[in-house]
């Protein structure tokens, strides 16, 4: 029986509000396995862009990274939002350590290869050094990941941290039982978007093709449940969607994927 | 015997110069002994500050930190100038990893006291975390520090790069023959600054005593000096400032620093 290593990743809701950070750190420090933490940005880049008179530069309706906005997210992912995770984890005793790819090279990718349209640094992720991860487990560190990997050939990429979060926890399930959670705005996966309370707690493949055909997984949701059952199928035990008090308390509402 | 650790220490004017910065990081990366650098500033932080209309906060001609002063040498030196030295020192196969003091509490630190000045953010060093330092250099990882600390209670500082340098030589030396280079604009400490190959090849306590005296070593020269010999004082073995051929060819002209 493979040990549990738990996989935590927030995104830009929590992060902007320093209330409920500071709640989700303590009790993510608080998690007794072995734990790895990814973050998104949230909107602390598109408020320093502007501050900059940036604007962020959209092309078909889709966002495009290009050398200035990488910069900026550079700075505030793997900067200001990584580094002040780290020090507030510190603080609660949990021994994290701040990531972005290129740190041992921990995330390899590759620039997205332009097709219709140019997404700028942005980067697809190619391999996950599970290995390394795995040395700083098993000395008691807590990696926390940026949404921020690099080419290997000196460049840094904008990664999607949804993408990182899954592809983290399929190179790790070769040495954990490894179980993903995805922390956002919403109790889990709804069935009416108008219902805060309409969770569906058990979602399978089968089901979930069912709600993708009935329009009730669509947009945003898609890609994010499609890389979760990515994961499961790739080696990844469990798979919960939640909010913050998924890693509280496992008997509050959420959503659990599952592949039968 | 003790194996080599050579700590290197770069300055604002490698960082600057893009042409200059990626020489360094290929004789750096060719450095066959185990190897730590650390790296100041530079101007992007006062630049960064500018463009956001932010001028530095100065209290009887010194610099103070305050909170978005901090935030921006976050973003700048843990942020931009760190992750970018890692993925090209990455492309380079020297195996970094990037870090500020909260990573793994490796350099704890505490809020300056206010005695006159009230510094803001900035951190003196309490400790250096050698054990864990150790652990990754064994690993043949090559730590990556800029200046940049915590406090364990959740509060990131601003710390004297030249200071964490001579800290971590200091801490390093239970472990490792260390030699710790400083690396700046000019060819070593000179006795005439209008001469800039005037080098002073060695200076002994003797000789140090004797150049402050004199007026030689002066102003700015005068902490970073301190600094060479508390080092030295603890253990460290060699100390040496130059410019950046200092690490890619050791017969260039430069200063060395010994306590006899």
């Amino acid at each position: 029986m493979k040990q549990t290593l738990k996989i935590v990743k927030i995104g830009g809701n929590i992060i902007e509000d320093k209330q409920q950070l500071s709640l989700f750190l303590k009790n993510f420090a608080a998690i007794k396995e072995p734990k790895i933490l990814v973050h998104g940005g949230g909107k602390s880049a598109t408020k320093l862009a502007n501050s900059l008179g940036l604007k962020p530069k959209m092309v078909d309706g889709r966002r495009v990274t290009d050398k200035e906005n990488l910069d900026i997210a550079v700075m505030v992912y793997a900067g200001l939002i990584n580094k002040n995770i780290v020090t507030k984890l510190q603080a609660n005793s949990c021994n994290a350590i701040g990531f972005t790819g290129a740190d041992a090279n921990l995330i390899l990718s590759g620039k997205r290869l332009v097709k219709n349209v140019d997404y700028g640094f942005v980067g697809d992720i190619v391999n996950v050094n599970g290995k390394t991860i795995k040395l700083f487990i098993y000395n008691d560190i807590t990696p926390v990941f940026c949404a921020i990997t690099h080419d290997k050939s000196g460049q840094l990429l904008n990664t999607n941290a949804d993408t990182i979060a899954s592809e983290i926890a399929i190179a790790m399930s070769a040495f954990f039982e490894v179980e993903l959670n995805y922390v956002f705005e919403l109790k889990g996966v709804l069935s009416a978007i108008e219902n805060k309370d309409s969770v569906i707690p058990k979602i399978n493949i089968k089901k979930y093709e069912q709600l993708v055909d009935d329009g009730i997984i669509s947009e945003g949701m898609l890609p994010k449940i499609h890389n979760c059952f990515r994961a499961l199928e790739k080696g990844v035990g469990k798979v919960k969607i939640g909010d913050a008090s998924l890693i509280a308390n496992t008997e509050n509402l959420h959503t659990t994927l599952s592949l039968k």
